[in-house]
């Protein structure tokens, strides 16, 4: 049986306060915690039902997890999902990179050095912005679509919604585990792009993605779900794209398509195209 | 000042058993609202603040939609969102088409009949059915994705999640006023398809959606979130394809895309490819 202050301590990460005070968080569900199990991350925790810890005992025990069997109604008051799961981990919120620290990246050639390693090694030609992405679906379902496109890192504006909200880490189904997620002054990180890599963002008036050479790749910008790329991003732009529509209802048309959709639009032509020959 | 009881009818349709016995439905917020006054639906009544009717009194007027003005502390025991908005909107269900009701369908041409005047006709060569999507918020994003795209017709399995569920018509964006939405048994639907219309369907072992000679069009078949298509409907899929990964993580890779998020790289590809020329 836990103690009730361990209960109160889990289930106190939900909330972004005590996640950014602890430097902890939280991910739920057997796949998701056998992805994290097999990732870079340290496992502070595990919680789990005592037919799951029966069955991953050789695993956890190999990596010297703690482990606190838990009853249903424990399980109950910790989670921050509708209905609980058999397992829940207590994760370590690794430390971000200095090379992307607000000082680090003032003066300095680090940012843009950084994107060209990227580019030209494990990213493979392609890197993605979030400029305010707001709802954590979407911020978790990118990652998700990253991980699938291969590329490896993340840069997001300091007002996008926090990669470690419960939301987010569900949705990103496992991705979490290989994706890097960097918080960072966007506008000093295009900036010194500028003339060295291209940066496409979508626009109702770009032109079309098909229509557009994009076989060299650089750096994708998604800008927020009502605002779109903010006025300081915008002239960092060096590519206006959109994605055509075809709608051709009597009553009007859709306006936009949701920022995980268009980014997940987006990539595929873009590693369609870059692979072409 | 609202009567006690029309608020608890009104709240009440946030539970599928009232919108079934009532024939009716909420939508709520500006943008969708907006679009739904200028639709084929038929608003049973509004309820909005002040300033929303003074706006759109001319609008009201000329449709002769009962608009009742309503306070803050109103709309928050109506509200189906977390937030409440400046209007909500309670809409008339509108009947199923015959063509497609059980009876119909069992054994005559309807289905195919239908199907290929929707791909010669508006919904222009490209149709999508759904098998098993069970969250509202994928049921919603594809609506809009059809829309996008051109697609005037969802095909849904019964066990689909209900188009009316508030979380699905908030994710459609309005896009729910202009794409049909079709429950049906699909098993009869894709079986009355054979040997007529490509079906294609998403599998890990597919071929490579860019390998693939999409010119044609067809329907488009998409699984559920965790199980993909089922086995009864595996044999009417007459073209396998899957979306190809990228992921080259140490890690490993993401095993598959959201439902939506796959449906919009498949209906951008359909479009581009069949737009070739």
């Amino acid at each position: 049986m836990l103690h009730r202050q361990q209960i109160k301590d889990v289930s106190s990460l939900r909330m972004k306060k005590f996640r950014d005070s602890q430097r902890l968080f939280l991910a739920e569900g057997e796949k998701l915690v056998d992805e994290l199990l097999q990732s870079r991350f340290q496992i502070a925790g595990l919680y789990a039902s005592s037919p799951w810890i029966v069955t991953n005992f050789t695993l956890i025990n190999r990596k010297k997890i703690p482990v606190f069997e838990t009853a249903v109604h424990e399980m109950e008051r910790m989670t921050a999902l509708a209905t609980p799961s058999p397992v829940l981990a207590v994760i370590c919120i690794p430390e971000p990179p200095t090379l992307l620290s607000s000082t680090a990246i003032g003066h300095s050639d680090a940012p843009v050095n950084l994107l060209l390693s990227l580019l030209n090694g494990p990213s493979s030609g392609l890197l993605l912005a979030l400029d305010g992405i707001s709802d954590p679906g979407n911020l978790g379902t990118i990652v998700r679509i990253a991980d699938w496109f291969g590329i490896t890192t993340i840069f997001c504006s300091e007002n996008t919604v926090e990669l470690y909200n419960p939301k987010v880490v569900q949705a990103t189904m496992g991705s979490i585990a290989r994706v890097e997620v960097q918080y960072c002054n966007l506008k000093t990180l295009l900036e010194a792009c500028t003339g060295r890599i291209p940066v496409y963002g979508a626009f109702l008036e770009g032109n079309n993605i098909h229509e557009e050479d994009l076989s060299a790749g650089g750096l994708l910008l998604i800008g927020n779900e009502s605002r779109g790329i903010s006025e300081t991003l915008e002239p960092c732009v060096t590519q206006k794209i959109r994605i055509p529509s075809y709608g051709n209802s009597p009553f009007g048309k859709a306006e936009s398509l949701n920022a995980s959709t268009a980014t997940a639009i987006l990539c595929a032509e873009f590693r369609r195209v870059m692979n072409l020959e």
